[in-house]
């Protein structure tokens, strides 16, 4: 559908680095034309980092080939986890299947979801939109590594979105009103200009920080090994919800890895 | 893709008369996966009410006829003419190939559409979706219909959406900010960030945790006696930043004293 003869809304030579600094991640797509569809979208708005997790090498390969696919397509990230996909992320969104589970982190109903992105943005952050399979959506481990999860406002009745649809109706909600602050939200734009502080630190660092509280919490025999699956899982959420910066999280390593030697030294059966 | 478990947005029973004040008028669809899409974000937003202007037969039954083609489809208006299609609606809004053309009617952006919509609605009006063929989208004379022409916010560099995606994307909006205004608005999103979770701990928990950390420094050796004064003033400021809940505090807390009670059977000196 092409749009009216002009657009007032986009300046992209002022706007691209900011939208880049968005990251539209899919885990295990198996669908070529949803594939296609997300990266249209992504284009259709002006965003251009794509981050592919785990694909199926055959409807990756073929969304990739196909006649006028957008260019963004051949320039996307690669990786085998969610884990490494986000590792440059201090704001980590999911979208996804969460019908019958308790969610375990914050749920934003995607209209209020632009002043969080701006405010991180503000600040120098990165944000990862994530989005699951079509099949099962994202996994419990997978949205372990999701500061928040992101409500799009579907009828009870008919909840499911196709994914291409669930791609373009977020990266609009972004494009005009994270990217576009006066239209719809210019009030709540200008309040929270005022707040930038230190971003919180990238997902690669929280991982690093659990791996040591880890180790910690197996020295101390806090975590015996029929619970350090369960252990490890909290861990990272509860990381998120802190979301400390980078450098109290330099600090709190620091603690933990004296505590670790320390610990290290408790003679055995002790 | 499945939404989150609970969805506070739309109470069916109430609005669903003003949702069915809205008409999305398909002109000439040409592809059954296309009209699946725009049947499929009708049904997730809770929009029942679809017209096909002289559809072209085969893809229009091979969408109807479609495994889990929405029951929307099976319902559908079918006319020969827009003028047909939307003459009960008092409010036209078309969206379309404008590129090459001067628009004669006022041009809206799609995230200002919502107050006309209802204010349309307020005095018992009947608003027309109006989306185009793919091909090339609609024609004059179809925009000679059209109050106003909706702008979605796209790129310059490639302002062109599928049709499945434009729908969703305008419906989207009119979900979430006809049927839901509170959604969105700076104060809406405000209340929302304190709503997300729970509270943080108060003052007296992080203080208690502070403590037992302050403990488990000491005797990790990670704090000489020099440090201490200051070290304790930055903990009590680390953990205002981190702002955990009571929950969180109660869980960090039990992992120190267990690291604490495991730091006390050191052996002196080593």
């Amino acid at each position: 559908m092409p749009p009216p003869h002009y657009n007032r809304f986009l300046q992209p030579e002022v706007q691209l680095d900011q939208r880049d600094s968005i990251d539209v991640v899919l885990v295990s797509p198996r669908n070529p034309l949803n594939i296609g569809a997300a990266a249209r979208a992504m284009a259709n708005f002006g965003f251009r980092r794509l981050s592919v997790v785990a694909p199926y090498a055959p409807p990756w390969r073929e969304a990739r080939s196909a006649v006028g696919a957008p260019e963004l397509l051949a320039s996307a990230a690669e990786t085998e986890t969610l884990a490494e996909a986000v590792a440059g992320c201090t704001l980590v969104a999911g979208t996804g299947t969460l019908t019958y589970r308790k969610p375990e982190q914050p749920v934003v109903p995607l209209p209020d979801l632009a002043p969080l992105v701006q405010r991180e943005l503000a600040r120098g952050g990165r944000v990862a939109l994530v989005f699951g399979s079509e099949k099962h959506g994202l996994t419990r481990d997978d949205l372990s590594y999701c500061h928040l999860l992101i409500e799009i406002p579907t009828d009870p009745r008919q909840p499911s979105m196709n994914l291409g649809q669930a791609v373009a109706v977020c990266l609009y909600e972004l494009a005009s009103r994270v990217f576009q602050p006066a239209a719809g939200t210019g009030e709540a734009a200008a309040k929270n200009e005022g707040t930038a502080g230190s971003p919180s630190a990238p997902s690669r660092t929280l991982d690093r920080l659990a791996g040591v509280v880890e180790e910690a919490m197996i020295a101390a025999g806090y975590s015996p090994s029929s619970m350090q699956a369960a252990n490890r899982h909290d861990l990272r959420l509860l990381l998120r919800r802190l979301a400390p910066t980078e450098r109290d999280s330099r600090r709190i390593l620091g603690l933990f890895r004296r505590i670790l030697w320390r610990l290290k030294r408790v003679p055995k059966g002790r």
